[in-house]
């Protein structure tokens, strides 16, 4: 591994090398959604909360920069891409939404980007291609590249999580320094983390069930590999001392 | 911010912070419309009014640059893309008019771009990715750049107004120092205002109805948080009397 | 206006500002029609008439240079791109046929495009998109840019000639130094050239009708404010002591 | 003409202005057909029989390299696209199988292009406008480029052979070096040589009737203004002792 | 052939030309398959075996970069491209999934692309003109390339090994210099052996039949002129003991 992504992801996983990451990049595809209406009061609100890193778009990277312009602040992660599909299109709509000059320039630690993988093989195909040119041009600053590969809006059947098996895989291939996926459970969370070796990260979701939920996914995950939780609506659409609370056990659990 | 993007940004944005900007770019896509079948005539005459930049195309910009070659000229902002959708027609006609060297060429203070969101979801990630690589290059020479998310030839309903906002947010996420918005009535302009935090500049439309209600339009968005006014059909398709009073007070309204 | 555009304009509009120009470009997308089988002789026979320029292909441009390479010829103008349109095809194939670097290594003095405007509107924004590129790199060279925007295959209906409208307008909009246009009648004639303000040039169009009838035509847009014609079939699909004739009274109408 | 490109057409159509060239490209397209089994043992024995250049793909012309590493071998021409159309298939497959650096590198004498001009519109502007590209790069090396009009698959009627009188008129236009074409017959045969004067060059198509029905056809071209034959299949897949008859012949006709 | 090309090619045939590889590059399309879910532990594996080379893509070629850090490891080979047809498709999805810089930073020794030949002329097309685009950027690393034309999921009939004679022809013309194909049994293997001269190897493809089966195969088809054999699946996706003395067997079938 390069200097330069040694030190990137040393910041993003720390001593013990796991991470909490907070994503705040859903107004790219999601719009004005629930608690995210003002999105750099969230930051400034996430930011009292413990937490490793802030997964956010290039905007909002730009407006908030002077937050993280201290030499203790979380490392900052770059969404730099897009998916769109409307209710009853058969095709989505992708590409980017951002540039790795850009992610240079901001000085961020790590770029995002995601992996619709339940979709036909035309779109697998280009996001790779897509993919491939972002890591060719990450690799000369030596920006690591979190790939997220996703059956979207598929219930989570064995047979979702085995198209998921084989994006995370396809995502290791193609250069991927760290993998977030959706919790496969203990079983396939252990052979995943020991086969694929990157760090693997889980996705929290959209808010559902109770909160206390998404402790028992984390310390299940972290229990059988995971090597850390990237997780927003789940944990910042509850009321603000829920937030708390919630933020405070998974930082204890991640970092126990 | 880099010093040039403060320059511009001051150029067009003043001491108080508001800005009053006439488009006058509408021959690019519209063609020969009412009232501006002359441009460059339409540009000197609205350089006698009270104006802080004017909005045109590139063409448009360079055949206008003597009349703007003294320090205390309004700010220039340059169109940069098109949006053709013919009555019938199931899918518009989009791309780049003009190129962010061009801009740098010509001396203006700021990009605009349009952003049709009511649009199926290949379109709106091929119109962001547009401009990414747009955004990308401004970036090199610090031109701001405003982004105008629009639901295209919709009534103006909650539903209109939720895609709208759904757009402005994306606009933010990848960038834009300026969002160019339909006015979304009192509460929305507030929260807007509140939360997108880079300047909202509001849109006059096509000519309707009474002078006036666009006095009122601008003076309940300014004081909900607007900070400027970007009209042109509106005022400049009226008799000049009217379209010289109207100036006047909109200029009154905007830098009370 | 750069000292590069300057110059070429100079030697295309001369002193008083007008041009007599002979297309001989048709080759590259009608083929081998009647009255310019053979290229290289048509511009030999041509050379002896009064004329201002030629419009020509880069490759017909490339085999004449020899009988440019004096100090009094007429200025070269080079076709760009291509329009192709078979019967019974809904959608046209259009593209470039030359590079705005091959125009500068052969010296012409302006590049001249075509806009086809009564197409669905995806290939308007594509035949800008392309338009911008060219013109993006002529500046580089500071070469003048022609562009001739066209109702393809309509009758000389009012609704045609709105248009074409529409199209001269867009072309000025994207930065044309001149602009080709069918006669549009005396009125529209004034109106445009007035409004637009680069030069218009009336396009000659197919042969047809009376041989004087071009005579008149020329007559009437040169009366009304157009800056030269641009006129090939309708001139040299004659006998050549027609041809003669009407160059003869041509040149006599635009320089009078 | 440059120096470079001098100095090739020199080396290709010799003292006396004629060529005769043999095509070993067929693999690319064709793949293994008869009498082609083994490209590099077939250029090996055409080397043998008198001719002026071969016509070969870029991986037949590097691993032939050492045959032509002295002074007196005959030129190489670059064959550099594909064209498939498989039975049934409404459009083609076309596009570059080979780059102009990589015959600037291999250090061959021209590049050939295929131009299928019975086909869509839309097929149509994308060959030029690839071709365009190629030219464009060409030039900076001076190197010819040999572009071939066809009507692919048409029986030779007037019809097809006014489809080739077109493509052949845009394959000038656009800048072709040399133009590749089936014998139209003695009129148009000589009409075209007078028209288009850079030299034409006869394709000789599979193997069909007599052997000696080639002959008269390469006399009747040469009588008739064609600069020279492109000839394979129709020569090598004939029994050898009738491929070195047939091309002693050609020579003869060729270089009287 | 280059002094780079040289190097390499003699790093992966050896002193006898003869090369035995091992491919675990199927994650990137085919997922988490059986007998390769965790890949760092089968390169671990496969690397106490008796092989040449190891067939991987640039994800997996990064992660296990120190095992070849020695002198006398294997060389190994970057597989640089995708192909994703899912059952029903009518149409496959194709793509980069690496580039030729990152194959020169990586160090390794040969590229590979796979060239689906029993699909649509478009797609022929373009698979063509990527591995062109590819070929003409590695030349300039003077990296060798490696390129396997395949009947995807067809029966081995006449007709498909006639359609990847075809393909491994045009591979040969588009420059390889390394020539992957199925065993089209010892004539066939014989004659293309001396027909194309590269280095032919033949891939082993799915696991199938006895164990022995693959012996059989290699011995008949080194026989008959194979530089090599290209297996994995039907080695290490059986028991160790029978992959381990599958690997011996193979070793010294192809070094004897």
């Amino acid at each position: 591994m390069g200097a330069g992504r040694t030190y990137r992801m040393g910041r993003i996983f720390g001593a013990d090398g796991r991470t909490l990451i907070l994503p705040v990049d859903h107004g790219l595809t999601l719009g004005r959604i629930e608690g995210l209406e003002d999105p750099v009061a969230r930051v400034d609100g996430l930011l009292e909360l413990p937490c490793d890193g802030l997964l956010m778009t290039p905007g909002l990277t730009r407006m908030t920069a002077d937050r993280f312009a201290r030499r203790d602040a979380p490392a900052r992660l770059l969404t730099l891409d897009t998916f769109f599909r409307l209710p009853g299109e058969s095709s989505a709509g992708t590409g980017l939404a951002g540039s790795v000059e850009q992610a240079a320039r901001l000085g961020v630690d790590c770029l995002k980007l995601f992996m619709a993988w339940n979709v036909p093989s035309g779109e697998r195909a280009a996001t790779l291609a897509r993919i491939t040119e972002v890591v060719r041009r990450a690799e000369e600053f030596d920006l690591p590249v979190m790939l997220e590969p996703i059956a979207v809006g598929e219930e989570r059947t064995a047979g979702a999580i085995a198209v998921e098996a084989d994006g995370a895989r396809a995502a290791l291939e193609v250069g991927a320094d760290i993998i977030k996926v959706a919790y496969p459970g203990p079983e396939l969370m252990a052979a995943w983390a020991a086969e694929l070796r990157v760090p693997l990260v889980i996705l929290g979701g959209p808010r559902s069930g109770e909160a206390d939920a998404v402790l028992t996914l984390a310390e299940e995950a972290v229990a059988h590999g995971a090597r850390g939780i990237v997780i927003g609506r789940n944990v910042w659409q509850r009321p603000p001392d829920v937030t708390l609370r919630l933020m405070r056990r998974l930082h204890e659990i991640v970092h126990p």
